[in-house]
């Protein structure tokens, strides 16, 4: 893995070596600019794979003999000898923990060492991290628009850049607060709850129940296999009556399906409702192969629509199962879970909500996965100290000025347990404390200084990494989850909401504040 | 890989397998219903990956030991016997060559087999696919505004979607039309040309000339190492006296950053001219060293711009780099060639374009690899027939609807030589001739059927997998890039602009509209 980076990493690794500067203790900070799809936060992540990286970094004999044939030939041999050398055992690396809420140009990681190490992990931590975060937060978003009751599950995978894009999805929204995964590699690698039923391939796949085998299915209670085939046929007459839907209007490929599929999994029998028509075909024949199954003492899932007015017919298909549960007397007919897919976005569940839909879970892929209000984080990676000097990058854009030096991390909260800012000290400097207040300066806000009087301070960072080691005990993916949720909530709803959110304070001390100015000046 | 898919194919495959359907023939398409980008064409790509996976495509022990714990427990023992058994070696693979121009609804690939194993690859074949012919798109298009002669450089591994993302990335982006990729590992990998200079951390390590050590390079046609920093000071009084520029602006970090690197890379230096200011500071440290580097033989190799108006710097650049070739009489100083990087769109070309920029190299990151215009193709994967019967799937959304039956598909050029048509035909009919008329209906033109008479009939699927291998011999990465060239130069130029194209037609045969028909009207 040492060698996804870019090739000016070891350019400027071999200029390093070259000048004897590589091992002049340095510092970088990685951080993204403007908080994603204009909302005031996002939730840090892709630490624990960041970690794993430094700790296997390493070039091997293979990757140094790629690098002699692509670095100019003038490059001397002691270069790449000790380019084998080279690993992160002198790297220490802080960061926030796991998917805590960040906010803009507060370091999410802190990165000290040598300096030619520091540089060389600048791609490959910014390729773990902007993704893992940016899909993080997107989840997090649809969680927080759902509300806490309604299942979410990630279905990107075919539509994901990659299968990596793919699995670091899965994984990530689980992070954000889904519930489940339809990709069973991620369940396998990372323990998420896999799930998944049938698609519309499986209904076309039959034309008829002639194809239905077998055809019985034995009552839950045990006894005589029964023509499970047969019993949906007479309650499908009866559904049709109670709906006023003509029978003929029923796929038989579909009622095949079902049949088929009940048989086979008779304890998870989901019904997909728009292969054809979904109120004269898909939902008919799902109340009838329920009810048939129903009498043989099993209970039916669910139904699953993908495409259409969801919202619209996720009510249309409550009063019918509604209806069923009271004619054909089956109480909890009329609380079967809908779930529905297709192209759900934000906008989606928002609709949702307004027409008061009956939807229970909710499959998300495309706008999930892909992030398509913003797909990527725009995180970067800067030195902010080499060999004891703050460093300043002043550029043609503001917005791309870097603070300097190495800092302190604060998270200042207020009595009701709300975060109010995020402070950035020099790493020299006395830390705040509670009930004593104290000046900031608030970044992006010219002017005044600003006087806060914090209830609780807690220290972001915490060192993960030492001496080659991870240092400190990693969180299970529940646990990260949880973190998650939790630290989501502490958030004021102010900053928490999505559409216009008040922009949280980020803010410096007045001796990092006054460094920058000095800096500033010096060099213009 | 054989567990990167979707849960569903899982308990589907059980489905067929339980009513004893599993090895019944099914064939199935993968296409993408609509052109990306706005656009009216797009790049098949991910053809040589999906033949790797279905060579491969097989259930471990620990595959099969985890499906055991997420499938319901009724899950019979005999089923998990069967899967350990099942690969692709009755499945037949046929597609469009990988690289050519591709249309929405024709299939890019067709897979035959028994219908479990066809629906076990759906996931992992639209993973694979989809992704790489949108990345490819992307660089196409990007290509196509950039014109020939302008080299183009994909950086995007830390903004990509995963690391994985990032080097599909690098890869699609190369059969697209890009020259070159940063990332180190495609180079590696795929042998992709890798390029990469130096960065602003570099430049911002370096505070004084103190610190370049060694101080001294030796002339490129032998003799005493001459101290190129003092002769680079001395040319900087020159430079600056030419540009009427306080040499006082002019960052002596950067200059001795600039130093160091053509000492180290006295063949291959290129200036980054932002890390301060680029007109008072980054141009004239960049001219002096590249003209204390004339001085001793050696070109400098470029300039490079990551911030502010590209395109009007590269202008004011230009200026400058000429006028220090005609005042220090060093002609090929004013075409050194100018790169530019910063969040390059679409938009930007065309601004660089219409404002007659000086650009001579572009770097595309973020807007190339996760292509935020429309981060997924959206490529589905259907099945058309099972056991012999052509399948339609009719849904609420007429754009939802498939195209029943084994096609065979055929590209129709005019005299001029551009495709004018691709036609789909039941895969049991005569091929269309050269020079004989026939009658096509066009998808989504109602109404009246087409009369075309084609000068050139190309049939567009090969068979690339057969009997669990690969049948036909696969292009090499550069030959891909070459026919995705030679396929995009012959579409006409209504079909290939970018902005408002003319949409390609896509028809079915009589015999096709005809079936199509006779299945909607039994369905309804």
């Amino acid at each position: 893995m040492a060698l996804l980076t870019d090739l000016y990493q070891l350019t400027m690794a071999y200029g390093y070596w070259r000048a004897g500067r590589h091992r002049v203790p340095a510092a970088a900070e990685l951080f993204f600019r403007r908080e994603p799809f204009h909302g005031a936060f996002a939730l840090g992540a892709g630490l624990a794979e960041g970690l794993r990286f430094l700790r296997a970094f390493r070039f091997s004999a293979a990757d140094i003999a790629y690098l002699r044939s692509v670095l100019p030939s003038t490059t001397e041999d002691a270069f790449f000898d000790y380019l084998c050398t080279v690993d992160a055992s002198e790297v220490t690396v802080s960061s926030v923990p796991e998917g805590s809420v960040v906010f803009s140009r507060v370091p999410l990681l802190q990165v000290k060492g040598p300096l030619l190490v520091v540089q060389l992990l600048e791609t490959t931590l910014l390729c773990l991290v902007n993704y893992a975060s940016l899909v993080a937060t997107n989840a997090a978003r649809f969680r927080l628009l759902a509300g806490p009751e309604v299942k979410l599950m990630e279905i990107g995978l075919r539509r994901a850049q990659g299968p990596d894009g793919g699995l670091s999805a899965s994984k990530y929204s689980y992070i954000g607060g889904f519930d489940f995964t339809s990709n069973v590699l991620a369940g396998k690698l990372y323990g998420i709850p896999v799930r998944g039923t049938i698609a519309h391939s499986f209904i076309m796949s039959f034309t008829s129940l002639d194809e239905v085998q077998p055809k019985v299915l034995a009552p839950l209670a045990g006894g005589e296999p029964v023509d499970l085939a047969a019993l949906a046929e007479l309650w499908l007459q009866q559904v049709c009556e109670l709906l006023q839907s003509p029978p003929e209007k029923a796929n038989r490929g579909e009622l095949a399906a079902f049949v088929s599929y009940a048989i086979t999994f008779p304890h998870n029998f989901q019904g997909l409702l728009d292969t054809y028509c979904v109120m004269r075909s898909g939902l008919p024949n799902f109340c009838a192969v329920a009810l048939a199954l129903h009498q043989l003492g099993y209970r039916a899932i669910g139904v699953r629509l993908d495409s259409g007015d969801l919202g619209q017919q996720s009510k249309e298909i409550r009063r019918v199962l509604r209806a069923c549960g009271t004619t054909f007397q089956v109480p909890w007919f009329g609380s079967i879970p809908i779930a529905v897919s297709n192209d759900i976005s934000e906008r989606s569940l928002e609709s949702f909500i307004q027409e008061g839909s009956e939807i229970d879970v909710i499959g998300v892929g495309t706008n999930l996965v892909t992030c398509p209000l913003q797909p990527s984080l725009g995180c970067v990676y800067k030195l902010v100290e080499v060999n004891g000097s703050p460093c300043l990058k002043l550029t043609e854009e503001e917005e791309k000025m870097t603070i300097p030096g190495i800092k302190a991390v604060y998270r200042l909260y207020d009595d009701a347990g709300h975060p109010v800012m995020d402070l950035m000290a020099l790493e020299d400097e006395p830390a705040p404390k509670a009930g004593q207040e104290l000046v900031a300066h608030v970044l992006g806000r010219r002017g005044e200084a600003t006087k806060v009087l914090p209830s609780t301070v807690e220290p972001l960072h915490r060192t993960y990494f030492r001496d080659g080691q991870v240092c400190e005990e990693l969180p299970s993916l529940p646990e990260v989850r949880s973190h998650a949720q939790k630290s989501l909530s502490q958030l004021s709803p102010a900053h928490r909401r999505l559409r216009e959110p008040q922009p949280y304070p980020v803010a410096v001390t007045e001796k990092l504040h006054l460094l920058l100015a000095e800096l500033r000046q010096a060099r213009q």
